[in-house]
């Protein structure tokens, strides 16, 4: 048995509600769900959208296939089903971190509509905001990137099923935020997404 | 495009190190895990180190059966199969939590120690801290305590496989802290538990 007095532990029955938790982490939560082609640039607006936000004193963390398909996610292949299961997954995870008052972002191609929309019914359902960011880019330009060399083993018939090359992407048609960087600088996708969550109240001014 | 200036973005190629976010953030990340019998107590208890850790002004979010089983792992049912993959994603999910820096708090029976120590190794290998927390207490009290009126149904048969009754819990042998809540109170098992991770330096003095 403790020893120690506890009087100055603060508690009650009950879930703690979310405008208690807001209070007391001191910011809101929502979900920032990047999609787009591979290669065009999800990742590196993510990565710095996350640094951009911790520094400001705002507790972020983001989703990505290197901590979700090497972990969560390891006994999933590349079927339909799969795939689906995928993005449901990466939803749910999403929505807990975006209850627990953080700023999750997933950077995932999430090429179906149908996926997406799931993962956003998931949020909207619990009161959590989702944000869809279309990060847009040219199919010639991402493939000119290629970071991973994937588009050019897809067109040698290497890959099969990958996004837009023999496998659909279904653009968005209702995303909150819609960045092309072929066009944009990733200082500017940052900031415009900061300047949404700001004049969408989900961040302080 | 964007017109504002960004000037004022910092970020930098490739992953937050877990020192960087750790200042950022302002706190360390972990996991405690909560494992014990049906009405032991593990809620209660998980509930009142939430809200007193964030109280104390930390990141602390629960894990449990109503935000996981009814989301990330609605597609499991109870065969031992599913069992065991519902303990690793719920490990999984923790250790993404613990490395946002968040405490998490994981509440399931949890009656396998090779599923427990399934999700120690998981945090262990990242570098994160897993504190297994064993709520302990005689089966005798808890299925008098019987809140949810799950013991009487598994003693009438009409619930199979039930942790206690007809399927074993497995003790911890190196649970990090035992608490015995037939004989400690909510407030001082949260005690308990705050000055262990003081002692252990996850949390500031």
């Amino acid at each position: 048995m403790a020893e120690q007095k506890a009087t100055n532990i603060t508690w009650h029955e009950g879930d703690v509600t979310t405008d208690e938790r807001q209070k007391l982490v001191g910011q809101k939560g929502a979900t920032l769900w990047m999609t787009g082609l591979s290669g065009s640039g999800k990742s590196t607006v993510a990565c710095a959208l996350e640094q951009a936000l911790l520094h400001m004193g705002l507790n972020s963390y983001r989703l990505d296939g290197d901590n979700v398909r090497h972990g969560l996610n390891k006994n999933l292949g590349f079927s339909a089903e799969d795939r689906a299961e995928n993005i449901r997954r990466i939803g749910e995870v999403a929505k807990l971190f975006a209850d627990s008052c953080c700023l999750a972002i997933t950077s995932f191609i999430s090429p179906y509509a149908a996926d997406r929309d799931g993962a956003r019914k998931l949020h909207e359902d619990a009161g959590l905001p989702f944000i869809e960011i279309y990060v847009k880019c040219p199919l010639e330009v991402a493939e000119q990137r290629d970071p991973k060399g994937l588009y050019k083993k897809a067109r040698a018939g290497e890959i099969k099923g990958f996004t837009g090359i023999d496998d659909p992407y279904e653009e968005p048609t209702n995303a909150e935020l819609v960045i092309d960087t072929s066009t944009t600088s990733v200082e500017d996708a940052v900031a415009q997404t900061i300047a949404y969550l700001k004049d969408n109240g989900l961040i302080n001014q």
